[in-house]
C-alpha cells in the first residue's frame, strides 16, 4: 500500500485514509448495496487491500472472500458494514476483536425507526466504547476519500466526485447521491464526502475538528438537519471558521424550543431563533439551499475571498447589466465608477460620447477582443475588489474566444474574477471552459450577486472586531443571597423588589420606588421620590398589570394619586378575590428616553440566549428583537442594539438627542455577565429599560426571574 | 399562401400574421444581421413570400432580390428593416409608398444614443403617422410568430423556439438570444416573441391588448426596464390579468419618483414603491428574476392555476421532504394532512408503524410501483390542491421507471402535479420525459415552491372582492373655492385651518381647536375644546415643529398653559427672526387611539399614490406604510390598513379596544375621493390621523397639501 497517515494517526485517519478495509456483507448481486460498495471501492482503485466478508462466498468481484471478519489475515483499519440490523452487534464485536480500529454502519433500522431501533444503538455505542473503535453512521450513505493516495469510495453513489479541497458532511443518506451529482455537475472537486447518519459515534463536531487542520480541506460544507450538541458546535464551528470557511444547509425546524415560556423574552425565542444566532456568533455563512451551498463553494474554490464589496462589472447587453445590477445593490454590494485610468484604457472601443459607468456596456458585438481590454482594464483598477464579466450569446460573436479571454486575463491578474454567460445551456462549452479554470460561472447573473454577498458576510465576520468579555464589578454575594434563599422557599419567580435587588448589585440603574400600604402613605412616596410617578398594585396575582388597568403613569399630584389609589382598588376587590391586604408600588416616573428590553431565555439544546429589543409594541407587536447566545462580548452587545429596525429611535430622533449607546451596550453585558455567572437563572425581563442621554435618566422600571434549582 | 387572418385582421396580423415579408437589407454575408434574419425566415419555412431587397444583389439566398421595396411586384404586408439609420426614413417612406402595412425596424442608433437619435425617432414616427403604418423597434431583436400556419421568424436569433401557448414581451434585445435558448432548454414553447426595443411606435401596451384575446396565447411573459405609459399599462394589464395570467419581470429602478418631496409621503414614495403597487393592483405576477420568469410559466403551461395552496409532497428521501417543507411553509403554501382513506391506501406498502406524513417519506428504495400507488391515492385525496412528487436518484432504483409512473397517473387524474428530481443533470432523460409530458419539474425544490406560491399569489388575486370605488356624499364647492382661492393667491402650501377644512369639506373628523392671540385667549379656548389640550406656535416659519420645539401636549390646566405660552414665545422670539405676532393654536387632545397617516404623493409617471401607514416613528422610522395606485376600491383600502406590519395595534392589544376599522378604511377613501375629485392636489399628508374605537373619538389633528394650477 502506498499511501501513510500523515503523522501519528487521529483516530479518524483510519476511517477517513485507512490502509486496509473489510466489506462485511459484500454480496455477488448487482444492485444489492453490499455489491455496490464492493464495486466502487475496486472501480475507482482504492489504493490499499480489500477483503469482502460474507460466510455464503469465496469469492466476490474477482476478489477473496472470508466467512468472517476473523478469518482476515492481514490487519482491517476499516470496516463497512451492510449487515442485516440484527448481526450488526454480534459482527462489531468481532471487528473489535480482531483489532479493527473505525466503522462505516450503512445498515439502518436504529435510532429512526423508534424505541426497539434506539436501544439497539445505545448497545451498539457501548460496544465501540468497549472495543475504543469510532464509527461512522449507522443508516449512512457512506464516505469518500478522493485523494490520489487514498481513492476511498466506501458509498454506493455511481458518482465519483473529481479531486477538490472541499469536505462535504451530509446528515442526510438520501441527498448523498444528489449532492455527489450536484458536486459533477459544477465541476467541483471535494476532498472527503461523509454521510454521517444518525451520528451515533462520530457527529459533525467531530469531523469539523477533523477537517480543522487537514491540509486536504480548505472548504466545509454542511447539510444538517439538527445540532446534536449545539453548545459544542458552536465553540468547534467559530474556531474553525476563523481557519477556513465553513458553509451550511440547515433544513428542518424543531418545535422543542417554542416551549411556551411565559415571559415575551420565552414566546420569542423559538428554536430557529438560537439556530440563527448560532450561525451569526460562529461565522458560517448560512445558505437556504443546495444550490447556493455550491454556488458559495465554487466562489470560494474558485476564486477565494475577496477583499472588500466593490464589484465592477462589464457586460455586452444593457438588460443583463440592470439584472446583475439590481441583484449586487439589494444585496448589500456596491458598485463604485471606474477609475479614469481605466476609463482612458477603455474609451479607444467605445463610440465617441458613450458615458463609461458602471455596469460597463460594452459596443453592442463586443468580441474577444473587447472583453479582453476592458477585462484587463477593470482588474487593475483599484476601485474593485471583484470583478464580474457578464456575456449574453450573440450569433456575430464566438462564445468560446470569449470565455478563453476571460480565462486569459484571470491568470494573469489577482484579483477575483467570476462571469455569467447569460441563458446559455449548463452544457455550454464556454460555461464548462471558465469554471474548470478557475472561473465561477452561472447562467443567470442573481446566483453570482448571492455569492457574493454571502462570501462578503464571511470576510466581514473574520475581519470583526471581536471584542472581549465583559468584566464588571458586580456584587455577587447578594445575588447568591437572593438566589438561594427563594430556591429555599421554593420560590422559582422573583418579581418586584427581589428582581430589581438583582439588578442592582450587578450595576444596573434602577427608578427609585417605594411600597405603599395606605393611600397616605402612597402620596407621601410620591413627594419623596418626585412627581410625576407611576403607581401600580402590588401583587403577584395580576400577571398583565398594563391590560387588567392596575397601573397608572404620570400621575403629578396628590389629587391624582388619590383617584387612582380608589379606583385601583375598587378593580382589584371586585376582580381579584384575594385576601392580601390592597398595596402599591409609586415609582418615579422616568422621563423621556426609549423603552427597551433586556431579557433571557434558555432554550434546551442551545442553553441561554441573551435577547434585546425596543420596549412596548415594539416587541410585542413589531418583534424587533435581537438574540444571540450569551455569553457576549462588547461587539455583540453593539451588533444587537444595531441590529434593531428602530435603531433610529436610539441615535437622536425628531430633536431628541442620542441615548447613551455605551451605556446600552454595558447594561447588555452587565446582565450577560449575571447570566454566566448564575446559572439557577432560565428566564428573566428586564422590562422596561428606560435609555436616556444620560447616565442619571436612565432606569429599570421592572423586571421578573425565573431561577430554578441546579441540582 | 396557406395561413390566413382569423378575422378582419388587426393592424398587429399585419406585423404577427403577415401573409409577405420583404427584408431590407438582406445580404448574402454569414454573419451578418440581415443575412441571419433571411436565413431564419427561409430555414424555419415561413409559410409565405419572402422578397430580399437589397440594390447590390440580384440573389441573396437562393432568393430573387430587389433594388427597392417598391421594385416588389407583389404586396407586402411586413418589412423588415436592416439598412444603415440614416436610410431608414428614405426606405420607411419607399414602404409607405409601396402600402406596405407593418415594420420591424432592427437598425439601432436612435433615441438610445442621445439627441440626434432621438430627433431621427421622432421623425420616423411622424412618418408612420404619415402612411398609418404600426412599428416594432427601432433597435430590436426582432419577431417570432411559431404557429404552424405562419412560422414567422424574423429575429437573428440561433434558436427558434417550439410552438407553444406563451406570448413573450422584452424590452431588453440583448436578453432576446438568452431568452430563446432558455425557453429551449426548459422546453417551454412559445407562441409569439417581440424584442420591443426603443417602443417608438408599438409598445408593450399594445401587445397586451393584441394578445388579450388571442387565442394562441394563453400565458403572457413580459421583461421590461420601465413603462412608456404607466396609467394605460395598469389599466390594460388589470384587464388582461383577468383573462391570462401575466408574469413579469422588471429590472432597474428609475430615479424620477424619488424628487425629494418635502412631505413623509413624498419622502418615502420612490418609484420603485409605485412600481409594486401597479404590479400587486393590476395583478400581475411580478418575479425576481429570468429564471423564475420561466419556472411560472412553465408551472402555469404545464399545470394551471391550482384551486388554492394545499400541496401534497411526497418523496424517497427524508432530507428533500424537509428542503420541501420548509420552502413551502415559508412562502406561506399550506400542507394538510392526507386523508384517512389515502393513508390506508398506501398503509401495505409502508413499514408497519411508520406514521404517513405530509411530507410522505415512502421507503427507502421505493420504486415506480411505491410511487404510482402513492401518486394515485394522492390524486384522488381532496386535502389537497396540487401534488408535488419528489424523488432523489439511487442506484438501485430506475429513474425513467419513476419519471414514467408520474406522467402516467399525471394523464389519468386532473390535478396540478410537478415534480423534483433532485440533483440530477439538467438533461436528465427522467426530468425531460416529465417536462416533455406536461410535469413542470426541477432538479431543487424550492424554485417548484416558489412557482407554486406565485402562482398562488394570482389564483388569490383573481378570485379576490374587487369592491367598488367610494362615492361618499361630500361638499365639492368648499373644496372647489379654497384651492382656487390658494391658487389666486400664488399660495401653494396649505396648511392649518385650510387644509383642515378642505378634509372637513370631504368627512374626515377634525379635532376641535382654536386660535389664540393672547395667553388669556389660549387659556379660555382650552376651557371651551376642554382639557387636556395641545398647544402649538401658530407660523408657517418653523417646519418641524416637533424637533424645535414648538408644540406642547397634554396641558391639563391653566398653569400649565401659561408656562407652555411663555417658553414658546420665548424661543420663537429668540430663535426665529420675524415680525408676526405670536399666536398658537389650541387643541382638543385626542385621548388614546392610535396615531396614522392618511397621505397621498404624485408620481411624475404613475399619477397619484395613496399611503397609508401607522404615524409618528413608524412611518419615520420603520417606514410601516402601504402605497396603492388611485383611485382606491373599499377593498383596496383594506387591504392597505391589513398589510401594516404594526396591523396588530390597530385591533385591540394589551387590553385596549380595536379601533374601527370601517371609519378607517371610510378615512382613506374620503382621502382617495378628494384626490380624484380635485387634480391640483400633488401632495398631501393628514397626520396624524388618531383612529379610535368609536367615531366620536377619532380626529385630525393635522394636515397639509401642496396644489398645483392645472394649466
Amino acid at each position: 500500500m502506498t499511501q501513510q497517515f500523515k503523522k501519528k494517526p487521529e483516530q479518524l485517519d483510519y476511517i477517513f485514509r485507512p490502509r486496509s478495509i473489510a466489506v462485511i456483507g459484500a454480496t455477488p448481486r448487482k444492485g444489492a448495496i453490499g455489491r455496490e460498495i464492493l464495486h466502487n471501492l475496486i472501480t475507482y482503485e482504492f489504493n490499499g487491500k480489500i477483503f469482502p466478508v460474507n460466510p455464503n462466498y469465496s469469492v466476490i468481484h474477482s476478489i477473496k472472500a472470508y466467512s468472517s471478519i476473523l478469518d482476515v489475515p492481514d490487519a482491517v483499519d476499516l470496516a463497512v458494514l451492510v449487515v442485516p440490523r440484527d448481526h450488526v452487534i454480534s459482527v462489531v464485536d468481532q471487528c473489535g476483536e480482531k483489532g479493527v480500529r473505525g466503522l462505516v454502519v450503512i445498515t439502518a433500522g436504529f435510532r429512526e425507526v423508534g424505541p426497539i431501533g434506539l436501544k439497539l444503538e445505545n448497545q451498539l455505542v457501548e460496544r465501540l466504547h468497549y472495543w475504543g473503535m469510532r464509527m461512522i453512521g449507522p443508516n449512512c450513505f457512506g464516505i469518500i476519500n478522493t485523494s490520489s493516495k487514498i481513492r476511498l469510495d466506501a458509498t454506493f453513489s455511481k458518482v465519483y466526485p473529481t479531486e477538490g479541497k472541499i469536505g462535504f458532511m451530509s446528515q442526510s443518506g438520501g441527498l448523498g447521491e444528489s449532492i455527489l451529482e450536484q458536486a459533477r455537475e459544477m465541476n467541483l472537486g471535494l476532498s472527503m464526502f461523509a454521510s454521517v447518519g444518525n451520528k451515533a459515534n462520530i457527529s459533525g463536531n467531530d469531523l469539523l475538528e477533523y477537517w480543522k487542520d487537514d491540509p486536504d480541506v480548505d472548504i466545509i460544507l454542511l447539510y444538517l438537519e439538527n445540532f446534536g450538541n449545539p453548545r459544542r458546535f458552536t465553540k468547534i464551528a467559530r474556531e474553525v471558521a476563523a481557519i477556513k470557511p465553513i458553509v451550511a444547509v440547515k433544513s428542518g425546524t424543531t418545535s422543542k424550543g417554542a416551549a411556551a415560556a411565559s415571559s415575551h423574552t420565552g414566546a420569542l425565542a423559538g428554536a430557529e431563533v438560537a439556530v440563527d444566532a448560532l450561525f451569526e456568533q460562529t461565522g458560517i455563512v448560512r445558505v437556504e439551499t443546495i444550490e447556493e451551498l455550491f454556488n458559495v463553494a465554487a466562489g470560494l474554490a474558485r476564486m477565494g475571498v475577496p477583499r472588500g464589496n466593490r464589484v465592477g462589472v462589464l457586460t455586452n447587453g444593457g438588460g443583463p447589466g440592470i439584472l446583475a445590477t439590481d441583484s449586487l445593490v439589494n444585496l448589500g454590494m456596491e458598485m463604485p465608477e471606474y477609475s479614469d485610468e481605466t476609463k482612458a484604457k477603455i474609451r479607444p472601443q467605445m463610440p465617441p460620447d458613450t458615458p463609461i459607468n458602471n455596469p460597463l456596456d460594452l459596443i453592442a458585438g463586443a468580441g474577444a477582443e473587447q472583453f479582453k481590454t476592458a477585462l484587463e482594464a477593470a482588474m487593475q483598477d483599484d476601485n474593485f475588489d471583484t470583478i464580474f464579466s457578464m456575456f449574453v450569446p450573440l450569433i456575430t460573436v464566438n462564445q468560446m474566444e470569449v470565455a478563453d479571454a476571460i480565462v486569459d486575463v484571470k491568470k494573469r491578474y489577482d484579483k477575483p474574477l467570476c462571469a455569467c454567460f447569460m441563458g446559455v445551456s449548463e452544457y455550454s462549452q464556454g460555461l464548462s471552459l471558465l469554471r474548470s479554470n478557475g472561473v465561477p460561472a452561472t447562467i443567470f447573473p442573481e446566483p453570482i450577486a448571492k455569492m457574493l454577498a454571502q462570501i462578503e458576510r464571511y470576510r466581514r465576520w473574520k475581519e470583526r472586531d471581536e471584542g472581549a468579555l465583559p468584566n464588571y464589578d458586580v456584587n455577587r454575594e447578594a445575588v447568591r443571597k437572593i438566589i438561594d434563599d427563594a430556591l429555599h422557599e421554593g420560590n422559582e419567580a422573583l418579581v418586584g423588589e427581589k428582581a430589581l435587588d438583582i439588578l442592582d448589585a450587578y450595576g444596573l440603574r434602577i427608578a427609585p420606588y417605594e411600597y405603599a400600604h395606605s393611600v397616605d402613605e402612597a402620596v407621601q412616596v410620591a413627594a419623596s421620590v418626585g412627581y410625576p410617578v407611576v403607581v401600580k398594585v402590588n401583587t403577584p396575582k395580576i400577571l398583565h398589570k398594563t391590560e387588567f388597568g392596575a397601573v397608572k403613569v404620570d400621575l403629578r399630584d396628590s389629587d391624582e394619586i388619590v383617584s387612582a389609589w380608589k379606583e385601583m382598588e375598587q378593580k382589584v376587590r371586585s376582580e381579584v378575590k384575594s385576601d392580601e391586604e390592597f398595596s402599591v408600588v409609586v415609582q418615579k416616573m422616568v422621563k423621556g428616553g426609549v423603552e427597551t428590553v433586556i431579557g433571557m431565555t434558555t432554550d434546551p439544546a442551545f442553553g441561554p440566549l441573551i435577547m434585546f429589543g425596543l420596549g412596548g409594541i415594539y416587541v410585542e407587536v413589531l418583534k424587533d428583537v435581537s438574540f444571540k447566545i450569551n455569553p457576549l462580548t462588547h461587539a455583540d452587545a453593539r451588533a444587537m442594539i444595531e441590529s434593531c429596525k428602530a435603531y433610529k429611535l436610539l441615535t437622536g430622533f425628531r430633536g431628541s438627542e442620542p441615548v447613551d449607546l455605551d451605556l446600552l451596550a454595558e447594561s447588555i453585558l452587565r446582565v450577560s455577565m449575571l447570566v454566566s455567572d448564575f446559572h439557577e437563572i432560565v428566564e428573566l425581563d428586564v422590562n422596561p429599560f428606560i435609555i436616556n442621554p444620560t447616565r442619571e435618566q436612565t432606569a429599570t422600571v421592572d423586571a421578573r426571574f425565573v431561577v430554578k434549582s441546579l441540582s
